[in-house]
């Protein structure tokens, strides 16, 4: 008779959660799940193992994981204290705790009227005044009573900015581009390099052009390079006069001063606040003046809608049925207890292309932290690299290695109807979304249940295509072993409102890693040191721009040989020899 | 005094070779390289640890790597028989023995004429004539001489391919884009989902539209369905006329009887050969014609020139100066000894933002194989997850969890001189492209050197910011551990040259890998289970577009519970409830 071990109680016990889990693991691995067999031996798993609401399918029953591994993992989540940290970002609570910062992109597309406090003050009142001077303001463009420095209507919109002030926005425009209103243009200038503005800008009408200026506090080292540069080119073609920055340029900020000074009137300023992070940040007016401005602002409120849905889902539902929670713990699982630390997101709609870019940003610049909220430094992977691209452009492309190679964890979204109908239904033939569908419906199988030797011996041989010997040198090659864990999230229709959706899932699912973890998904000191070496090589290009013969030395300016030798060749603009 | 082993000749034993590459690595677990203290006990490290060459300067010095390590990795280079192995390739034998076929892209586009035989022909003549035809071709389309049925200039070219057939294209024609023709425009069309040629084709003029049909056996279903829609979208707009497809369209592809079937005119047909892997296609007329048609002929050649010399870099220079090898080489001290198993590819290039997702398919497609050689299953990592974006957009997204989360590997690339000079250089001010430099020559040295808790409290306390409860608060969310493993990449400007330098580098770096993994590298069993089972669905679609009343059946269909809910709900049109 073994000692009795008393079971501490589940919610204030996350180490022993992990450890059960971790227990569970290496069982699993003395006998893994086979996906086939748990297919066979169980006909609802299907149904258990997945989620029916209005707007949105999920189904994670391919994921190497059982009812046990599940409740196993409701049980990290309790004694993580899930519910009350998701409780404590909806009201308002100062969870971001390295910047002292609430945390309420939620806020920015609640429909209702609850009071939400940040510092005494209800912030839902700040963020309708806003929205409603998007309203106004895009109404105006749309309509022609608000141009240019000419008569003429603004066509082109180009939105300025990097990172969270690009990714969401640039994912939303391209979702919704099927909804833009007829004429207008929306493009986006991210990349300091001169290319990116040059390319963007090729062939534009100034006068029929408006640039939105994305940067909360106005001093992105890149999007106010490229602000600049776009003055200066607007300056060149329509003339030097204060009119034509004031009339052409407006701005998704925070510092009134900055933009003031750069000329805009800030009339034409839309604010968000400290509480909304930059990743976070799609559907404040980082994302809505501009989709206001493509798709018109009754369609752009359609996001918020989306992402509002999303938000009570989140809120509301308990973990078994809730989606961004069942995503996340199926992550964690994956990273932590399977070893399985990338993920493909994989949307089946050309539409939905940068959607793994958005959601790449939001996972790995949330996630990804070497200290939890304490400051101790965590023995524990708290993120994983996402990936992909849209299918079926990915199979053609890395899908090899994920069947046959490392095992990559799978996200497959696939889309019911299309935006636009290409190609004909008939018996003999598919139209286009048919030929993309028929492709998202057989690739989680294939992963999941893979091919046997046998099977495929049997079909080479039924074929009777080869020789025996050749089938022998054929034959294992052609073997899948399966068991590699996919989802799959269904959507009626690619709509604003389903692609809100999208948006929040991935931002709760990111934020409800973050939560168990222990750590601050809301900072992100690690991008800090990288601009803090940058601005030292600033300052070398600084003299060399003063000073032609001026060339870096490693002692003096204090870098390494490798550095000194790289530095010299840009400063002397030819490659080291 | 234990026993004396006697050493195997390193020629014969890769398996003695790997494993003193674990010792070795084992040794360096328990006391691990600091990159600090590696450069700071050997001044001599980054002049080692980098090539110089003409046209790319390449770094390795941040590598977690000592001259023991790439010792040891060349011992395992020559115990795999590496040298041998290239030479194979070079001269036309057939290494991807699973379709019996030679690997010969480089014969594509070798400068001299040394004679390659396949099956007993020399493959030069073949190469040249094709290029012939392509210099005529384009150059009668460029100088107006060849249009579509009407007299008007020929201006827009659409490439529809998919995977090899689209992604090294799609590369080279960004990098090249500021070298296009005056008033020429290259787009590509490689999605199945009907939004890809919706958008591609919108506003485009069809007399002035040219469609180049990329598909080596002309039955890649993508493509196929794209090109039919693509005639049909041009006889609805120029005619019924065979003249129509016969001026609107040409193939680069092998399948004559196809290709003539569809309409095309087999002159205009640029052919290449089975020794011609997909992803490995993008200097053969895959590439060359719609670059051709793009850039011109001349400067199109000088993607051949550039991958040309890349190769007999590669074929002749030794392994301790050769970039692709050494570049393979570290890929797999990271991939099977450190356990570092995703690599950012980083270019500080807009112009080369899609050279991360050509090299995603050519090492995802090429490697991550489940089978050796000889048919037997590999007990260890054959690939790694490359992902990437160009800089300084990446560094707005993921870099947080490369600096402070789980190891990646990164390459970046650096372009010493810029295609567009945008900005000035003064004393105060750096223009675009050395505001992008700063941050590629800052990044690396962030990642290998970090910033220790002691010197952040430092510049914390020196800054007078921060009370020392505050401090103690944040310092540790500020630390960088370091030792996080990265190369540089320099080119000296980015020209049709260097591109195909770069092409030929990621080319030949994937195939050192499988070279010494002993896997094939040019095979890709790993997509065809998805396939075959994308044919099983599109049949149940073929019996629904016939009977609206059709509903798949688990059991009769063979499907599974899952897979029949979500086939219905594309069947049906709506969620399933």
């Amino acid at each position: 008779m073994g000692a009795t071990v008393t079971r501490a109680p589940r919610q204030i016990n996350r180490t022993y959660e992990w450890i059960r889990l971790r227990a569970h693991a290496l069982k699993r691995k003395a006998s893994p799940l086979n996906l086939r067999k748990a297919f066979e031996s169980d006909p609802h798993r299907a149904e258990d193992m997945s989620v029916r609401t209005e707007h949105v399918f999920f189904d994670y029953s391919r994921q190497l994981a059982t009812d046990k591994t599940m409740d196993l993992l409701f049980g990290l989540a309790d004694a993580a204290g899930l519910k009350a940290k998701i409780e404590a970002m909806f009201n308002g609570e100062k969870i971001n705790v390295t910047e002292g910062r609430a945390v309420l992109h939620t806020a920015l597309r609640q429909q209702d009227n609850t009071p939400v406090y940040v510092d005494g003050e209800n912030v839902i009142p700040q963020v309708r005044e806003v929205l409603e001077k998007i309203k106004t303001f895009s109404n105006e463009v749309l309509g022609g009573e608000r141009t240019g420095v000419t008569d003429r209507k603004i066509k082109n919109i180009v939105a300025i900015g990097i990172g969270g002030s690009y990714l969401g926005p640039q994912f939303l425009s391209e979702a919704c581009a099927a909804y833009a209103k007829e004429g207008m243009d929306l493009r986006f200038v991210a990349n300091v390099d001169g290319h990116d503005f040059k390319t963007v800008t090729k062939n534009l009408d100034p006068a029929e052009t408006l640039f939105v200026l994305e940067s909360k506090t106005f001093t992105t080292a890149e999007t106010m390079k490229n602000a600049r540069t776009a003055k200066a080119w607007m300056r060149e073609r329509l003339g030097d006069s204060p009119e034509v920055v004031k009339k052409h340029f407006v701005a998704a900020s925070t510092a009134t001063e900055k933009v003031k000074a750069f000329g805009i009137d800030t009339d034409n300023m839309f604010g968000f606040w400290d509480w909304v992070g930059g990743r976070y940040s799609a559907t404040s007016a980082v994302g809505m003046l501009p989709l206001a401005l493509y798709i018109g602002y009754d369609r752009a409120t359609e996001i918020l809608e989306g992402a509002c849905w999303m938000d009570q889902h989140f809120r509301h539902t308990p973990f078994s049925r809730n989606i961004p929670v069942l995503s996340a713990l199926i992550d964690i699982w994956n990273i932590n207890f399977l070893g399985i630390r990338t993920r493909a997101l994989l949307p089946y709609s050309q539409a939905l292309d940068k959607l793994p870019a958005h959601t790449q940003q939001v996972e790995m610049e949330s996630n990804g932290k070497g200290t939890d909220l304490w400051g101790r430094v965590v023995r524990y992977f708290t993120g994983e690299v996402v990936f992909g691209q849209a299918g079926t452009n990915g199979q053609h492309s890395f899908y090899q290695l994920i069947h046959q190679g490392m095992k990559v964890a799978a996200d497959f979204i696939g889309v019911i109807n299309p935006q636009y109908q290409v190609g004909e239904k008939t018996a003999e033939e598919v139209d286009h979304h048919q030929e993309l569908s028929s492709n998202v419906l057989a690739q989680p199988d294939a992963l999941a249940f893979g091919k046997s030797e046998v099977e495929v011996i049997n079909e080479l041989v039924s074929q009777n295509k080869l020789s025996p010997e050749a089938i022998a040198g054929l034959s294992p090659h052609k073997v899948f072993t399966g068991n590699r864990p996919s989802s799959v999230m269904l959507i009626e229709e690619l709509t604003p409102f389903t692609a809100g959706a999208l948006l929040a899932w991935t931002e709760h699912r990111a934020a409800v890693k973050g939560f168990i973890w222990g750590i601050n998904s809301f900072d992100q000191w690690g991008v800090e040191l990288g601009k803090q070496l940058g601005v030292k090589i600033r300052n070398l290009f600084f003299r060399s721009n003063a000073d032609s013969t001026f060339r870096v030395d490693a002692a003096r300016d204090d870098l390494n040989p490798s550095t000194e030798t790289m530095t010299n060749a840009f400063i002397s603009g030819e490659l080291p020899r």
